[in-house]
């Protein structure tokens, strides 16, 4: 693991890396949805791009030069571009469209601590909004220039406040500044026999701070945890003051300060630098597929590794339309083929694969892999062996690149998720699933959905979809908020969470204080009034007012 | 693990249980410290008690009657003193004494969370302070009947709240209300084939709802979790409305309004209702003896068990002191004679008792013992076999039993607990006994320290004190508050936490900004000024000022 040189998001989407879709998969979305083939969709030329004027005021500009310099205060149309937005499906939408209603006045790179807190103290007393921006890959609208009747806005990007402030390897903790991305991290601690294993689907481009702030979790959060798990300490600076929360085992100290800091989403202030548990690097790692004849019985399977804590490092289990999707992205060859005719006879017709991944020593790997096989298979599971762990790990970072080959092809693609406890968990697929194909079948264009359970936990487990269908052209963006509005609805009604870990950013905020209540909004207006009075922190999103 | 019918606590002390100092402790007190075999401080009668007249307003009262029913508003002076203090080193002096200056003017009895609100409004609405009161073990002052100016204060005691409000065995969670206390969860959940694994010292008298307001660690965290790890769901009800915040597995919708309520002690509102994991209840436990050449060995022992998540379900080392201790405690018979000569004989001198305690299935507690000995054995440990842990286990909840005789015997007794880094344990440790050691020692009354490392974390590690010392009879408060000053500020000074698990309470308020931060405590009042904005929760707890 060492730090890819990892090119730039482009402006209207993920990474500059051509990932071109699998013949099987666009054959299938050829077949089941009508998509083309080739690309008919493209986003408009760079020069193309209409940005709304900066509005910054000469005093407010000059003061904001003297805080940082004229070098970190930027007000070209690239930054203002590449700051505008996050990188959900409706965000895409509308930067390759070109139009976009907003941007930030200018982008601040401040370099320090004391640099944030000198533009949170300029932009408190002239009622500037302030949007703290780590990797920008939010897909629930949690970078959006929201100016909300201000009359200006700038964003406050982190990269220049990127590296590791110190690893404690006695007691195993690595401080490391909030624009750290994942693989700037990794690359950091690797060297000294760390990892961090976090591992969500924006590793590349996401940031330390951006984990903090939106509770992320990764991919082996089994066993690694979730980011929220293994943060034990930070710096926040809001317009206040700063809130430094020293690294420390947990405490009897109050409400916990850190996980109020934890989840913030840029709405009490900048979170500055973090302090995570690390672990040991693995020696090796092991993948593994397993076959379930239904969701039922593989969720059943995953609750009983949960429950005697005995999951290993990733586990996941698609349902049987995602794990259709992925055996015709893996292509019809002979493997393939084989395959099913092998689990059609073992009795799984409609099979959802499982992906379950250790890391570690071989030994240990052995050994945990030993004690949960006949576990798996009292659940009727059959062992695929290793090829389709590594097919998955290959890709596992892939899904964004893809998107945007898929949006060339004229297609609406987006994702979303939610947590829900066993007794409920299929339930919330049920409604989630019906409310999609409604909302998207009424305009004619029935969805492909595919789901995966993952992030398991003793209580319960986290639901992903992904959502693809024909893109309405006549009305694009509402196709799409009309399904996330009934999804939305449908999974609350059903017991699950507003988000599992894409957090509230914009897009959520409407529903926040039905998930919460609304003593749950007035509690977090209190937190943020007080250390924020001024009100320019990340406005409209987490609670939408403030 | 069935209820027992526990005597409830005596109005001066612990529960109404006879026990004697064993005579090999009574022996080493007398010879080291001076004290009495026998009892010459003994509590004043109970007619010889002096409490402040109740100043309940005949307004007041009538509405309280209103909301609860007059059965459930009482005024009589037994009410009154049981719920007059917690349970600490100076709440049983000023107990003993029979000398109260503080004393609710009515205990409420609500029986329900509606009756809770009703209350809560009519409070408000007067500006009479309320002090939420679950089993009223609080060692730091969590229950102080503080008017602090305030023309009346009620104590809302918690004991009608009490009951399984429901068992999901599928997920395995369990809702319980407030009131519910160690035994009495623990004879519901048991039935069911669950354990809530939750052991602390005061297990016998706390509640669920004390549990979660204070962050409290039972004696198996190690293996069961901290309550704050558990808890998945509350209800609190607070002045403003109810918070409702349902069960469900780990989520990213915000800052953690669940961990706003942990250890919100009593200040935001009253928890009456806690959903919890719950756990298959173990088919057998062993607990074993293991002895250290060293603290520094033993913790470094651990640290690595921690690290390499393969810790004991209960982990606990004594220093030296607290071992020697023990030993008095068990006697000078052939038994410890023997084991002291075959430690000495191994390089042990000074000995320190590692108690090792597994629970679960035979086979799985013999593999994961097989699996740490070797480790256990590479850092100098002896293997003592189970007759160690069986005592430890015996005597696990008699400690506050032990001090009211050691009281009687014109002792100081009084503990004290912190938390820190592996990096920084020895140095708050010694840090603390240096403390404590100067301040007792300069009145003439040299102290007997013990200390045991628990709660055991891939970071860090509790320390938990226990002191001994001739009561300085002239002045017995100021000589402690003297040492609990030196203590706090030298473990803040050497990185400690200011409460691993006790929580803050009155005792602690003083060091809350030194420990959280000027803006920690600002986004705490943020936070009680929204839930409640009259301020009449628990004044004077948590950030003193309010």
């Amino acid at each position: 693991m060492t730090e890819a040189a990892v090119p730039p998001l482009r402006w209207y989407g993920w990474g500059d890396r051509a990932v071109t879709p699998p013949a099987g998969l666009l054959r299938l979305l050829h077949e089941e949805l009508g998509a083309s083939a080739g690309v008919v969709s493209p986003p408009v030329a760079r020069d193309q791009v209409v940005l709304p004027p900066s509005g910054l005021s000469d005093r407010l500009r000059r003061r904001l030069v003297a805080a940082l310099g004229s070098a970190h205060v930027r007000r070209g149309d690239d930054e203002r571009l590449r700051h505008a937005a996050g990188r959900s499906y409706l965000d895409l939408l509308m930067l390759r469209a070109g139009q976009l209603t907003e941007a930030p006045d200018a982008v601040l790179h401040p370099g320090t601590p004391e640099e944030v807190l000198r533009v949170l103290r300029v932009c408190s007393d002239d009622g500037c909004a302030v949007v703290p921006f780590g990797g920008g890959t939010s897909v629930v609208g949690g970078v959006a220039p929201l100016h909300g009747g201000r009359h200006a806005l700038v964003t406050l990007a982190l990269d220049r406040c990127a590296g590791n402030a110190g690893v404690d390897a006695v007691s195993q903790m690595a401080t490391l500044t909030a624009g750290t991305s994942g693989p700037a991290a990794e690359s950091m601690l690797w060297p000294l026999g760390f990892t961090l294993g976090h591992w969500p689907q924006s590793f590349e481009y996401a940031t330390v701070g951006g984990f903090a702030a939106t509770r992320s979790a990764g991919q082996a959060s089994s066993g690694y945890g979730r980011f929220d798990d293994v943060v034990r300490g930070a710096r926040l600076v809001a317009p206040a003051g700063e809130l430094a929360l020293r690294a420390a085992p947990p405490d009897a100290t109050g409400p916990g300060l850190l996980q109020m800091v934890l989840g913030s989403e840029g709405t009490l202030g900048v979170i500055t630098e973090v302090t995570v548990r690390v672990r040991k690097r693995p020696r090796t790692r092991h993948y593994a597929g397993w076959s379930f004849a239904g969701l039922e019985a593989g969720a059943a399977a995953l609750r009983e590794l949960a429950q005697h804590a005995a999951l290993p490092d990733v586990t996941r289990l698609s349902d049987a339309e995602e794990t259709r999707v992925s055996f015709a992205m893996a292509g019809e060859g002979t493997a393939t083929r084989a395959a099913h005719a092998y689990l059609r006879a073992r009795g799984q017709s409609a099979p959802c694969l499982g992906i379950l991944g250790w890391e570690g020593s071989g030994a240990d790997i052995g050994r945990r892999m030993r004690e949960v096989a006949p576990l798996l298979r009292r659940h009727g599971a059959i062992a695929l062996g290793g090829a389709p762990g590594r097919a998955w790990l290959r890709s596992r970072f892939e899904g964004p690149y893809l998107r945007d080959a898929l949006l060339d092809r004229g297609l609406l693609v987006e994702t979303l998720e939610t947590a829900a406890t066993w007794t409920e968990l299929l339930t919330v697929r049920e409604a989630v699933n019906a409310a999609l194909r409604a909302s998207l079948g009424a305009r004619g264009t029935a969805p492909l959905i595919g789901c995966h359970v993952s992030h398991v936990y003793p209580e319960g487990a986290s639901l992903y979809f992904t959502v693809l269908a024909r893109r309405d052209s006549a009305d694009p963006a509402g196709q799409w908020l009309d399904a996330k509005r009934a999804a939305t609805d449908a999974l609350l009604a059903a017991g699950g969470a507003l988000s599992h870990h894409h957090g509230v950013g914009r897009d959520h905020a409407p529903w926040l204080g039905r998930f919460a209540g609304d003593l749950g909004v007035t509690a977090l207006h209190g937190l943020r009034a007080s250390l924020d009075p001024a009100g320019i922190m990340n406005p409209g999103k987490l609670t939408a007012r403030h």
